[in-house]
């Protein structure tokens, strides 16, 4: 961290203002030139808050060389974390690490019949992960919630019959219990800062997917991705799945510049969400194939067999028919790429 | 409600999509033209997913006419929301309803000192409740993350020695009974969509202070207020605290425009956060002032007797100096506006 | 169009602003409900103005159901618009309609060696056409504004070289006969809705690549389209490089869904400029291969011989080696989506 | 200008980085550090591109201590500009320096009677100024284009009849000898990075009221500032209008931390346009007082006779009955902040 002092800063307050910073465990460079005196901090500053910095009469501008994240920075950790889970067939699905994982399912889980139905057209048509909702964040307090606890009943009851790990949203820390047979905890991104419900993930051993916050920066994301690696969790996977912006015509801008950005500041997967983020089904072919193309790690996708009777998200949801020609497509571009799907 | 049906659908298939709509509820006002077919939906709408609709074949476009939230709305509960809450001197405070409201402390609870002193210089400036943070949303991990429950403690003593009630935010739900001796709940920006902490508040009977999540519309940010409404708790106040904007000028943008936007389409008080929404302390009193004059019911402001020193946002924080003299201008703001300050 | 009337609207004055509307041409549809009255505009409404009919004050809302672009609109130009052009050695070159055409070159023409040297290597690796600019809109007043009709010139003869056509930015109308051996003009980000220079470029009989502002929606630019293909100028290329937001990682953030929206609502091609929309030029690759899959009809890249050198904008340029191979793997996408590079 | 270079650079390359620097005028001042080496940049450093210099392979992050702009900068000039413009009737309207000054009038100008009717009575509610548009940039080509020459006519016209003096928007540096009676020539959002229009007016003697583009920083409004400085107008008024969100509640979100932002950055005084950046006339009075209360030195707001009538914008026209109430209103608020309305 490199701090500018205000012009004309005299010896005294400058050398108290060092004094400051070397009780913070810092070594102080100190170079003063006839226009500008700057500062170097030497060593971990990662717990340096460069906004409180800002408000000290003598500093100028305060310019961060060093990312504030860690455990989550490539730099620290070259090689690309590699996640494996065993599936209820003893099968291991890995991700990251040169494989292409493709998770799918409906945006909630509805009936027994409609999550089978959909679990099993998903897995003939390669995917490697069920997902869907049972607890289910809605912006109207009158809107459909999910099935809550019997809807979780019907995913793993999916899960069996299917032999496909599944992935759904945890909203609230006291569910925890009841997602022993979750093979992967999503965290969606109204949470994404939710800081109380990412420390207690980070305790936990489950596999976590990690939505990015729909106004967070690729920074605040892995910033948050470092409170739940900072407690001891390891096994994450970064999701992007569209930003806010001002143009109405799709729900949200999927950034897929994020994808080679996470990989390069961070050695965790990052899988791409092209269902919410563009809210549009016929988009959503498109848009998978791209993530692909920048080099995502995989992708989560909202299929239903009937997007029309669909409780929710149904305008964003491919058929089981679209799905397994984009998996096609998927595969002649995972070739492309030397990836395995 | 209202839908256009795409050009060309014949008959069966329009009743049979009538007939759906039907079973929900609503009645249905056909009109069909010769270039185009346009359904009303008459009824309670507030539980229709709009999107959701977009997914049938036969819907080109949906208006909503009727907003999606129903207790939050002025148009069913014209006048004021007033909310009073007795401090432990037994006097009054109020909220909305034609008064000025500020709440004023430091960003975080440090020492028993600094509280205290803030508190008294607040109070004496004319504060009505003083603010302070105990546990502290932090992005980074490794930040100083509040001092938890000791930092209550200081607060519930702080607001004994000066009188003033005291509002502090709440991240975990599970420490509300720690929070006996607050006097209004703070819901944070970044939870403003964390839908279990809403709904467990919805069934508390503490006032709740919900800020605008940093980018949120104003429409979501009532239908999270539907949600602590919908529960039975209606002493809410909303805060405008700054969204999300490509100048990094400033932390966030302070939308002034939502004031209005909020009065006119709710009944609930409206306070405004420019400490947070601009991060720069010195930016602070203009913007306090032209909240005031955009129609603010209060104000939510950082001071800090030592703004250099403070653990976090101290660039923020405006002296006791700096806040007394904007009181000083804000009452002769209330006297124009016809307001108690 | 379909308008949403007040409730409680009385028998006279609705019968006067129905008149109104009929007299802009319209034929108006009237459906009463018991709660909502409303208005079908039959007609061509794109000469409507929504906004200003909200400020009726019969009027509730709006709904647009049609597009208000016609001349750009896919509905009625169902087929892809194929834009050939002749380049000097007589070779024509396709843009659009199952094509793929890379443009490539410098930011700014330096020197007549930067601009031979670098051409000469763009066309070995495939590129169709050559990009320079001469005349640059640059932020600052003190920074390298072109070399101007010398840097044109210095294109004028790289193009004679190497056989390549070439597009560069017009800036003011009054260069139009400075252009005269220029195959494509350019109008840059900033002067989306330059609409004087719109409407000259829809007089002159060159083709036009226009570039999405960087706050500009999809319907606006279609709009900036219209203005053009009304005069008469069909030969119009649109290209997306990047919209505004929140999160400094990127220049901007390229919007890769704009692809499929524009050639969903547009016969027009698109091209996608992976350079200027992120500002860096590691990311380029990546995101010029989404652009593809995403389908776009070409791309535009920067390239130059020595970035650390170059005057402007070098951190985004890619060298020969590096565009080189990746015109090799969008070979094999453009093989992947049945087109031809 | 602070370079801080990547770790593990050697001696020579620095050196030769070193000397190159040095050759664009500037003295460098050397600073190694155990773990980083620092470079400060003395001199002059407006002329120099952050951007491009990120591009040298030995750059980790560059710092910009002092702000690109010279001319429009408080620091280089600290005192207010004022500027002062003789009516028809020989009085002198001040802008800046400690007055308030109010521009009010319709959006287009389209009728005699009508601009006469709007001239008079802005004038009689204390409306400094006319504003009307003749030449109006307009989204669709089938939308109203203003009158054009005999809009300018009529504004003519009315500043005779009224004395006021007029303000209205150059689009085409064409029509700038059309202009000669027009006492400030306003360029609109659209034009603001029109870097071809802002220096031909640059050499023009007329005073110039730049409005922000609607996705322009702080910083960049400026550096657009500067242009037409450095060319030697510097009688030059900035206006905020607006700029873009992701709530589609206002057109645009009005920024009024840009007034205390623009007035601590640059001399030059700042106007406020709460019709265009709203898009709602019942929300204009409550923007216009927070924009004086946020620091303003003026103001610009349509005000139409038949809003419903307007040919464009009717919906941000406030009446000139709520436009005289309005004016009552900043006149208290004028001189609680001190200041001449």
């Amino acid at each position: 961290m490199i701090i500018a002092i205000k012009p004309g800063t005299g010896g005294e307050e400058l050398g108290d203002f060092i004094a400051l910073l070397e009780k913070k465990g810092l070594r102080i460079n100190l170079s003063e030139g006839i226009t500008q005196t700057v500062l170097g901090l030497v060593g971990d500053t990662t717990g340096i808050d460069a906004e409180a910095l800002m408000a000290h009469r003598l500093v100028e501008k305060v310019l961060r060389v060093q990312e504030p994240y860690k455990r989550a920075n490539r730099m620290f950790h070259p090689e690309d974390t590699l996640i494996e889970i065993r599936g209820p067939d003893g099968g291991k699905r890995r991700i990251g690490g040169g494989c292409l994982t493709v998770m799918a399912g409906p945006c909630s889980v509805e009936t027994p019949e409609q999550i089978t139905a959909v679990a099993r057209s998903v897995k003939q048509a390669g995917a490697a992960f069920l997902r869907g909702g049972a607890f289910k964040p809605r912006t109207s307090p009158y809107s459909f919630q999910g099935l809550g606890c019997r809807g979780l009943d019907l995913l793993v009851r999916a899960k069996r019959e299917t032999g496909l790990p599944i992935v759904t949203e945890l909203m609230d820390i006291h569910h925890l219990e009841l997602f022993e047979d979750v093979d992967i905890i999503q965290v969606g991104a109204r949470n994404m800062q939710n800081f109380t419900l990412l420390r207690e993930l980070s305790r936990c051993r489950k596999p976590v997917l990690l939505k990015r916050g729909h106004a967070c920066t690729i920074t605040e994301l892995l910033m948050a991705a470092e409170y739940i690696l900072a407690g001891g969790n390891d096994r994450l996977i970064l999701c992007e799945r569209g930003i806010r912006s001002f143009d109405p015509y799709t729900r949200n801008i999927l950034d897929l510049s994020a994808v080679p950005a996470l990989k390069r500041q961070s050695h965790l997967p990052v899988i791409v969400d092209p269902s919410h983020a563009t809210g549009l089904a016929w988009m959503v072919p498109a848009m998978a194939k791209a993530a692909i193309a920048a080099g995502a790690d995989g992708l989560i996708i909202e299929v239903h067999n009937q997007p029309e009777a669909a409780l929710c998200d149904g305008e964003q949801s491919v058929t089981p028919e679209v799905f397994a020609s984009l998996m096609d497509s998927l595969r002649r571009y995972a070739d492309i790429e030397g990836k395995k799907l």
